[in-house]
């Protein structure tokens, strides 16, 4: 079974656990003691070096970052749905999953992880990026249902959580009528979860 | 032809020109107006709403994102040499492109724009974070040759050029021979072409 090294609260371990719940996929998880420090120690930087969660450990294969581990599983049991092999169609859900390791990463993730776990960083420079691509992604999802063609793909699953946790981290989503609507298609998936402490549209 | 809109200086367009010289394909260079804030630039803005460099144009079809356009470059040139499409193979490169579109772009990729281009950052922390991050490609490069598998795939294309300039922003690459080393087999691959002012070692 996949072992999936989890941290509940974090919105890079939830997007695994959401694509995993939507492709039928059971996950054997493995929570990690953040608040000990247990990501920062020996035995889990044998895994990732870089002291991240979650990790993905099949058998043999061990898999660090949530964008991986979602390409990982839509090309081992989503099909060509999820993340299309064809040059055009998967370099256009990668520029989505780097915007969710880098400039969503910046912008609501950074604020968040201020605000709920006391994270030294620029707050205000990471408020003023969350605002910055709420914007990009309204534009965007107000003539698109979906991030890149006409279905959801891991671009989708990938910025998901820190778009719709974006109030964790101090900014309002009350402006954003088109990212209401996209959350929502999302939270209609048949075997979508949510995770705990969730923003929930009205 | 594909067009790139592009920036000489920056290291996310250099890694699409050496992706592009080692595949053997010509691009349409197009320079962006950078110093003069073309980039953010409504014309631009409608290639690319996040206004980075470099876009991509093939047709059609416009990209924006460097990683994203390393894949469409691999899968539309490459073959499954630069990027295999198997689950774990696939997932493995992705991986690296996340660690270039996040932690090194939080590292080397800011204290060079901090330094070069007076941007407006916390130098102490993205030298930090250029450490740490040099630190763990350092560990990683002593018991491989590339950063996956037995050969170069995007993974180190993606990864190359910042680290490579990492004294551009004041982080000295004086304590890692691992990453001379791999630089030095990225310098030997046929058709490597190299990037103004770029670090040479000895």
């Amino acid at each position: 079974m996949l072992k999936l090294f989890d941290l509940e609260l974090s919105g890079n371990c939830y997007k695994v656990r959401l694509l995993a719940a939507l492709l039928g996929v059971t996950l054997d998880i493995i929570p990690v003691d953040f608040m000990a420090g247990a990501h920062k120690a020996d035995a889990f930087l044998k895994l990732n070096p870089f002291g991240e969660i979650p990790v993905l450990q099949d058998d043999e294969l061990v898999l660090r970052d949530s964008q991986a581990i979602l390409v990982y599983l839509a090309r081992k049991h989503g099909g060509e749905a999820w993340l299309p092999t064809d040059a055009a169609g998967m370099a256009r859900v990668m520029q989505w999953l780097s915007t969710a390791a880098n400039d969503v990463a910046r912008g609501p993730n950074d604020a968040r992880l201020h605000d709920l776990f006391s994270y030294k960083l620029d707050i205000v420079k990471a408020r003023h990026q969350s605002q910055h691509v709420l914007a990009i992604f309204e534009t965007h999802l107000t003539s698109h249902n979906w991030l890149e063609f006409d279905r959801p793909t891991i671009a989708d699953i990938a910025c998901y959580p820190y778009i719709v946790l974006a109030e964790q981290g101090g900014v309002s989503l009350a402006n954003y009528p088109s990212i209401h609507r996209w959350a929502a298609r999302i939270r209609a998936l048949p075997g979508y979860i949510p995770m705990p402490g969730q923003y929930q549209a009205a």
